[in-house]
Order: C-alpha cells, then structure tokens, then sequence
C-alpha cells in the first residue's frame, strides 16, 4: 500500500481557507491590462470581466493575514477564455489578464513566507473550445493527430452552431469532454497535475471529478501528486456523500463539504430562509429547516461516513462560486451567516471563507455570487467581519477546536451545544439559533470538574461547572459562546 | 541616425540557406507524438500533418552541414492548428508537434555550435481563431478586454460560418487581421520580436508585411530587434521590387527575392516552362521566357534597384512553399533546375535551397510543393545533389562569389557570362542554357593577364586568355563552368 494512502495532510486540518474567484477580488495596476474592463463596483454579468488579477491578491495579502487566513483556495486562474476561467486554454499559462505565471510565482512565494498555502482548481473533465488540441481538431479536421484526444462524432465540428457533435459537459459546446481513455490525453494531465505541484502549489481542487469514470484515473492522479508532494491536498468537487470517493483512502482526501452547507441553510436559515434562492444549489435536493436536534445529528453523521482522517480534512464551506451567497440564502440576516461562521470555525474540518462573505457580501445565483469585493471600508459590515476574525483567531489558539473530537451535548429549541476535545482541552461551543435570548442549564457530564469556571472566548461572561451542569445559562439572540 | 539603419549583417552576404517546411523535412522518434500522422511517404494533403518535428532537423544537421548550409530559414513553428503553421495560436510557444520550445533550444544551440544561424518566420499581420486574444473576443463577445486588438464589425463573430464579420486576411475568416494602430498590440508584437531575438534566433522572415502601413511599425520593429542583437537579419516577404523597403535603409534587410525567381523562371525555364504551372505565382505577373541578354539586364538591374548594401543581402531563391517547386516549373527537367541553383549560388544575395530540391524533389502547387523529405538515397538525384553541393563549396571557397561585383560580360543566344570580382579574385561564370554545346570566343576585357590560365573549378578544363578574350570556349549543353 502506498503510505500516502489513508492519510490526509494534517495541515488542512489545521487550516482556514479563504476563497478567491480571481477576477473579482482584487485589481493592481502593476499587471499589464490589455485593454478596457468592466468598472469594479458594476453588478456582475454573465461575460463580463472585472480585471481582478494575482497581484492583486499579493497586495492584499497583510488583509488575509490580519483575517486570520492560512489557506487560499482559488478558482480556475489558468489562460482561459471566460470570466470564471473553468474554459481552459493552456494548462500550463496562467492567465495574462492575471498577471501571468510570473505573477502567480510573486504570490506563490510570499504567501509561502506568510504559511499561507495555495491550493488551485484543476478542470480535467473537459476544456475548452479554444484548448490547443481541440482547437486543433477544429481547424484540421479529421486529419488533426489530436482526434482521439475528445469524443467526435462527426464533421465538420458544430463548434459555435448547430447541435454539438462531440461529447462536451452538460451538453455545453464550449466545454468539450476530455477522453480520458486514451492514455496520451491520462499522461497530459498527470503531466499537468504534476508540473503545478512542482512548481509549489499545495493541493488541487478538482472540478467535476465523478465525470471521470476511467479505471484507476483518480487512484494514479493521487499517487503522480503525493509522489511530488506527500503533504498535496486532493479535494473534489462532490457535493452529493462521497464514501465512493474518500473512503478506499487512494483518491481524494477530501470534498468540498456541500452537504454540511445544505445543512447549515437548513438549520441557521430556520424557517426563514429564501426557499427560492436555495432551490438547486448544487443538483441537491431542497434544503429543508432543520431543528437543533437534527442539525446535531446531520453534523456528527458527516463525520461518520468517512473514516476520521479524512473527515477532518473536508473542506467546510458556507457558500461558494456556484451557489448564492449565505447572507443571500439568509436573507440578508448577517447574525445568521456569522453564527454559521463561528460553527464552521468550532467544527472538524478546513473552513473556507468564501471572498467577502466576512465583511457582508451578498449576492444570488451566478454570476450575483461573484460580485467585486467591495475595497472600500465604510461599505463592510464590520462587526461581521470582526466575530469572524475572532472565531479565526480562537481556532488557531485551540488545537481541540481543530483537531478534538465533536460531541453534541444539547440540542432543543434553537440551541445547540457541543465539546470539542482533546487531551489538553475541553471546548464547550454554545449556539443560540434563535431571535430571543435563550436560558438553560447545559448539562456537561463528567467532562469539567465540580466548580471548574468556563470563561467564554467571546465576551466577559463566564460560568461554574456546578453538578455536572452549568444551570442558568442565558444565551443572547442569535449569539455564540466558546467555553474554555 | 541609428547605426544599425542603411546595413546589412554580413553574415548574410555570407550566407548559404536552406528552407524548411517543418512538418515535412524530417521526423523524430525523441519527440512525443499525440496521436496518428498520415504516412510520411503519402501525397501532401490540405490539411494533413506528416508529423515533421525539430528534433527531426537536429538529427539532420549533419547532411546539410555536408551539403554546405550555413542558415535555415524556418517556415512558421510557433504552435497553430495548420501544418504550415502560419495560424499561430500561442507566439510564445514552439508548436508541441516540433517538440516544444525545448526541441527548438536544443536544436539552435547545435545548430550555433557548427556555425549555422536560424531564421524564423514572424506573422505578424495576423493572428488565427485560436489565438488567445481573438478566441477570448469569440466566447466572451464585446466584453472581452482584448475587444480592440482586432477589427471586428458586428457581433457574434462569424468566425466558422457564414461572412466574417471582422477583417481578415484575404477575407479568410481564419485569419484574423491584427489592430496595429492599437498601441498594446503593437508592443505585443514588438515583444514577441524581441524575445526570441533573446532566445537566439538569428533572423525574421516576415510574413506579409506590406499589409501592416501603421506609420513607423516597421522601423520600430527594426529598431527593436536590432538594438537587441544588431547582427539580426530581417527579411520580408515582398514579391514585387521592394525600394519602398528596402531604400530609405530602416525598414528590411532585405527580401525575399520573388523578383529574382520570376527572371529565373523565364530565363532557364527558356521556351518550354511549364507555363500553367507559373501562372499565379506569388501574385506576380505571368512570367515570360527571358533571353540572356534581359536576363543579364534583369539581374544587373535587380542590384541597381537597392543600396548595395542591401542588394546583397538580398534572399534569392528558386522557389518556396508559396510556389511550384522550380524543377516541376522546369518539367522535371534536373538539368535546368542545377543550373539555375548554380546561378543563384553564383549571384549576390544569400542562396537559399528550399528542402529537397537539391534531391529532385519535385510537386506543383500548394500543397504538393511540400512534400515529404525522402530520406531514402535511393530516391535521390544525386548528380543534381553532387552539383549544388560542389556550387556551395565553391562559393564559400570564394569571397568574390559572395561580395564581389556583379558584371555580365556575355550574354547571347542562351550563354550568360559574367564576372565577379573583388580585390582577391575574379571569377568568371559561363553558363549555357540551351540544350546544345555552345562554342564561343568570350571577351574577357583587361581583367585578365595576357596568357592567364583559367581552371574551371567545376571540371578538369582551363583555358588561357588570348587578346582579351578566352577563345573558342566549348561548353556543353545546359552546363556551367566557374572560372579562376
């Protein structure tokens, strides 16, 4: 057995990830701009570019800092002819718009000084019409030695009309389907997936993955990455339960963790978030309010199905790219997304920061979700952005809030509570999900001694541990406690 | 004035060069193929690929460094989906199909090391559908900020149906003509330029280049690969006489020189070229059999018509991948094709052999005029071989050949003779372009010592020269004699 296999880099686990949609965070006028963009601040559209680029995301590096960030997951930033960047033209360039593979070196190399890691978004699926080899194919014809690089049909290629003639993602003519059997296209991209790795990135995030369905594909990407780089995260893009995934321990190590997003819509939306917006995020089925009881059970099941190593290696996520902003889901009740953060801060796994979400953010379905981030402090939401920064900072001071066990010990009426703990540390993590204070007694087994005092990280109260309980507990609205 | 304005590199009046079709003149094992070629020994097609590559040529270095060549002038290699390679997809990027920009430094590094240059082919005009900023402007529609780097009239881009909608070269929808008066662009292509003058080539060829009439391109274009390396040789594609480009000394080095081609054709080719064949070629008019007396004006001429400086640097050649090759143009008629090159190797102005017509190979229009190399000697012509290898000898054994004046002496009933002088040598060349021995008495002028003996250096002959004149010269049909 390969000795990276059943295991996952402990750095995720202790990680906060932050993720960057390239062209939408931050703009810097040291990359060349090759000619007029959208202005910032204007709504997102469906073509448009905003000309956000890596130098940006350098110059930005102190904010991510001071977030408390030490991870940044960025969408596609390879040469590709669309805004998102999921249309690869050149695997190997990152895109000019963003300053090129000279850039993203500068970032890659200070954000290693800073412990801020890197992890890219790899589409092997499929590429894109203007991918050399399929190009290749469009302009030659049948006599291009790339043919059986994609799965034709017919000619000419109904590239840019007709109905598509070869196979391509979703039907999407300008997404055509990489064929994945032909061990030159397989090598292409180990090749790929190696090259980035040796050129120092930290993990790949991968789009799509369950599309590809050739024997042994994923097993080899695995070893062809851990091989350049044992600690290399390996998240997939799987937003259904991934045990046909993660659980042989040879292919991914983690995935983007949708199913503790749906259900945290369910549980911190109440019965009051947008039904509407929510209504198919993800091809998942329609979030349903979730009661604390049932939140309590949702959450430790998720960290049941996968064996532990890579249940704490998930990457934990409130919303993303491809799915309306949480404050959105909310509403617009920023308590809701900041007790949602704080969860996702206090429970196993990597969180990640979608951009802007900390300092409110809203935004629907695409492209609404990828709005610019808004550089100007006086339109940030920054009592948001502050709990968030402590709840950050509170998960990298406890270890057990990382890597402890996850033990709900309450869960009634809009409140939950759980332990997070380890050998040298007993967290007791309190939410109140409700719009009214809450008053309870906690009871807290055998965990704490008889008069231990549990101070909370997140205000001056703190509490006595009297008979196995903390009675008397009033939790304000919409609020969390971490006990220490 | 810039000192690099009204010169030439003398390395180029020195120069013997061979043409390469790249993906026709040689295959290599060492370079990775994506998938099948057509059969390399198969009848060129409009869109097939033979699957020529770089390292092809590097393992060939050794049969043209024994035929005398000191230069390769390259057809297109920058990565494009056409086997001429004059759509280029990534300016940046030897076509993986060569090998890569790795085959092409291993290939320029050798090729240095035995004292031949390399000059590539610069398109600069146009671009292809596939190259980065036109495909970004054809899947992102008017927001792309590459908008301005091209014409474009109307959206969608017709790009593959219908009527282009943009300005395209020869209105060929997959040509799509750069915008040089934008400013990014020009300094787009001004870096292109620039970098592989870095990388080491040491010349452009450059495709169509009267196209571009942005004020000052040129000399900017000039002023920059000159100041990166003044010994660079810029060469453009002009069919037609070319003062405009040549004369106020800060555009071109030189030409390609079709001019000299169409004499040629009309001259050796005699009253029995292949006239069908001829029509068309380069645009020019349809050529016509040239006795040797217009012949000698029209070659005196063509040196008058340009700065010396430049009417020597001029690149002369019999034909192309634009043009039938001259032996199908001459009927398959060797006899004529060797003396045509002898000429040319005889004549100011850098020789160029386009690849494999020192073997007899023939083929009429694009594409058949770029057939396979045939690597089996026995498919050679090797008294043709033996002919222009002993003419290259020849020249670089003498410098009046290469730098010497150009005086026709002789020049009646299909005989041409004339001198080439320097203060080393003369050297009288006599060349009988008829199919009959021609017996004649050659005045030779007071440039000879009474009872000088001349040694024809291409046969055991020599002769004396009596009274100003060699008398009773015998020389046989469809021959030549280079005397010393």
């Amino acid at each position: 057995m390969k000795d990276f296999n059943n295991r996952t880099p402990d750095w995720v686990k202790n990680a906060v990830f932050y993720q960057i949609f390239p062209d939408r965070f931050a703009w810097s006028s040291r990359v060349n701009k090759p000619g007029l963009f959208e202005k910032w601040d204007s709504l997102p559209t469906v073509h448009g570019y905003k000309g956000g680029d890596l130098m940006g995301v350098y110059e930005k590096l102190d904010y991510l800092e001071d977030l408390g960030i030490n991870a940044i997951y960025f969408n596609p930033i390879f040469q590709s002819a669309s805004n998102h960047r999921y249309h690869a033209h050149d695997y190997y360039a990152v895109d000019p718009l963003l300053g090129g593979n000279q850039a993203f070196q500068t970032l890659l190399k200070e954000a290693h000084q800073r412990g801020i890691r890197i992890v890219l978004d790899g589409v092997f699926n499929h590429a894109s019409r203007g991918f050399f080899p399929f190009h290749h194919i469009l302009e030659s014809g049948p006599d291009s030695p790339y043919l059986n690089w994609f799965h034709i049909h017919d000619f000419p290629l109904n590239a840019y009309q007709g109905k598509p003639n070869y196979e391509c993602w979703w039907n999407l003519p300008a997404l055509p389907k990489f064929n994945t059997e032909n061990p030159i296209v397989r090598r292409y991209i180990m090749d790929i997936a190696r090259y980035w790795i040796e050129q120092g990135i930290d993990g790949w995030r991968l789009d799509v993955p369950f599309e590809i369905r050739t024997p042994g594909f994923w097993e080899e990407f695995r070893e062809v990455v851990k091989t350049a780089n044992p600690e290399t995260y390996i998240v997939g893009e799987v937003p259904t339960e991934a045990q046909e995934w993660l659980n042989s321990g040879d292919k991914f190590d983690a995935v983007m963790n949708y199913q503790l997003t749906h259900a945290a819509v369910g549980f911190f939306g109440g019965d009051s978030f947008d039904r509407e917006l929510a209504k198919g995020m993800m091809g998942l089925e329609e979030p349903r309010t979730l009661s604390a009881e049932a939140f309590a059970r949702r959450t430790s099941d998720l960290l049941q199905i996968y064996p532990k190593e890579f249940a704490y290696a998930q990457l934990n996520l409130l919303d993303s790219h491809d799915m309306p902003r949480f404050l959105s889901l909310m509403k617009g009740d920023a308590d809701r997304l900041k007790l949602a953060y704080i969860f996702l801060l206090t429970y196993p796994g990597a969180p990640c920061v979608y951009y802007g979400d900390e300092v409110g953010l809203d935004g629907g379905k695409d492209p609404l979700c990828r709005k610019s981030f808004p550089w100007r402090e006086e339109e940030w939401n920054l009592r948001l952005r502050d709990a968030i920064k402590e709840a950050v900072t509170i998960r990298h001071a406890i270890p057990a809030l990382r890597t402890g066990s996850y033990e709900p010990i309450y869960a009634r009426e809009g409140v939950l509570a759980f332990l997070r703990r380890d050998e040298l540390d007993s967290v007791l993590v309190v939410l109140n999900n409700t719009n009214a204070p809450q008053k309870l007694s906690l009871p807290t087994g055998s965990v704490y001694e008889e008069g231990a005092e549990l101070q909370d990280q997140l205000s001056d109260s703190h509490f006595l541990v009297q008979q196995q309980q903390i009675p008397d507990l009033t939790i304000p609205a919409m609020s969390a406690m971490i006990l220490v």
